[in-house]
């Protein structure tokens, strides 16, 4: 994700991104089609981790196929550095800048994840995260697995668009607003937006639980990353301090309950995490040292949910088990 | 205080200071008078918070007279920025750094509080921050209050010594280890070595109520201004962050019955406490915001410490409010 911060000292993220779609309609340019494209992520980024999450409770592995950079990146954009050779095994590039220069060799925008690449011609065909996992819940039907969730199921789009829209400027970008103020100003009020909004969701999840009708929604999976991200990085790195996450009762159970559903907690990678933002952030951060804390065992702890009824998968069923392959290689992930 | 960091990015902390000594013995060249000195501090430092304690526990505030530098300071020191016209009412100098060059014209170290000022000539007596609290104790008891505790008995000098060592070097230089350390291995094994601390500590203190013995000593008050700065400040920006104090039981019930006491947490001010490391250190906090949290009302929460008996001033007496000229402006000060 690109951004910037204006002479006020506050954050603005660009929200400008290739809005190509891919779709059902056998005629469009990019038509959904088992093999063709390849999902780039890392583990390390929010945006990313909701498309990890989406395409594994869907149950897409064997029709998208996936692709890790690693935690960190400079100034050229994310790199393939985890594979071996420093290349991505199906795309043959080092850098994910490459499939966005196949795209457009003067590409003017950020190099941002999640992207879906188009293998043949290596060419990026859309990073728009907020539409790319809504795509992946109605565009690829025909590919989701047997009792794959209903993750946008129509009659609770608005309520979603909705919900969704709040934790996104409130939350989702709230911390990074929190984090990159440039005044003292901007940042309280970062402070102040975020908790507020906080608050709210502690209050609409204290008796019910998720957030939007009695089982998991695209919603949960926006919210969901954030919450992750929280007492690792933003508590301490964005200044994000009114408390840990871990001392809000109602966000700290739903987000322990989300983690120990299969699907979520099992694509969390808490080491690549802080590396990524403590070690590229050298602005904030300029030591690149990366705390030892917190203690997040505690994410495997009873969070009682099951007490508020809902049914985390509708009519359908849990996830199997990650395969080996997508495995988080480190960290407390609970699949 | 002053420090470096060696090549191997460890902290070590300059011990070399005035180890000129304010005794009871009338020959002395800085005998114990009444008005003769001025306890120059500033309320963010965890050293100078000892001196400003032990001050108002022996009842000193009129033998005794007190400077407060604000909480910020550049490459030449510590400044009276918040006495009117920027310049201490008693020893009319605007900067710290003044006293000690009366003392030595090319005074080579580091300009630091406590001091000792000798106001007739202007000059730094002993910067010595440990032997000056022993001092304040042992030779000033002529003056002392009535109903004075015992913070250094004769009979637990041994076991205070013993305690206050292990605290000194693991704890309060402990948190400084680990935030200025300049390589992740030197911050890796400072993380290590404080924890560990902490840990021993909330055994010890796990069914006593008090370090050694059953009364408040030196000890207690050692430890008391590392841990009042450990959310606030040692959490986020010295990543000592495997656990906020709020998270160890035992030390937080601890340090809530020592901040509760009369003579502790009325000399805490965590508005400056934040401002002095979030401003001042721009190596490792470069954009100089200060985080707005944490939440810091629970200090004032019941603690339940009573239980384990002790008697806090031993056969003395709690000492007076604070008077209205040294009251703690900001914060949440519990006197």
């Amino acid at each position: 994700m690109s951004s910037s911060v204006n002479p006020k000292g506050e954050y603005n993220r660009d929200s400008d991104y290739l809005s190509t779609r891919i779709t059902n309609d056998p005629d469009a340019e990019y038509p959904v089609e088992p093999g063709r494209y390849r999902l780039v992520v890392a583990r390390a980024c929010p945006w990313a981790n909701r498309a990890i999450i989406v395409r594994r409770l869907l149950g897409l592995e064997d029709v998208l196929s996936i692709g890790f950079c690693g935690p960190t990146h400079d100034q050229r954009s994310w790199t393939f550095d985890l594979d071996p050779g420093g290349v991505d095994p199906v795309l043959k590039i080092p850098r994910l800048q490459d499939a966005y220069f196949k795209r457009d060799p003067n590409y003017p925008k950020g190099i941002t994840v999640p992207a879906m690449v188009d293998v043949q011609s290596g060419a990026v065909v859309t990073n728009d995260f907020a539409q790319l996992t809504l795509d992946l819940s109605t565009e690829w039907t025909a590919y989701h697995r047997d009792g794959a969730p209903q993750l946008y199921p129509e009659p609770l789009r608005d309520e979603i668009d909705e919900v969704a829209k709040r934790i996104y400027t409130e939350v989702n970008n709230g911390v990074y607003r929190a984090g990159f103020a440039g005044s003292q100003e901007a940042y309280d009020a970062a402070y102040e937006r975020l908790f507020t909004a906080l608050d709210w969701l502690s209050e609409r999840l204290g008796d019910q639980r998720y957030l939007v009708g009695d089982t998991i929604t695209e919603a949960d999976v926006r919210l969901f990353t954030t919450l992750a991200r929280f007492d690792a990085v933003y508590h301490g790195h964005f200044k994000c301090n009114r408390n840990k996450l871990t001392e809000l009762p109602v966000l700290w159970a739903y987000a322990r309950d989300l983690f120990q559903t299969p699907g979520f907690g099992d694509t969390v990678d808490f080491v690549q995490i802080k590396q990524h933002y403590y070690l590229v952030h050298t602005d904030i951060n300029p030591t690149q040292i990366i705390p030892d804390g917190p203690d997040l065992s505690t994410w495997l702890t009873p969070h009682g949910r099951e007490a508020l009824g809902g049914r985390p998968f509708g009519d359908g069923t849990p996830p199997e088990p990650t395969r080996d392959s997508e495995r988080v290689a480190t960290g407390h992930g609970a699949g």
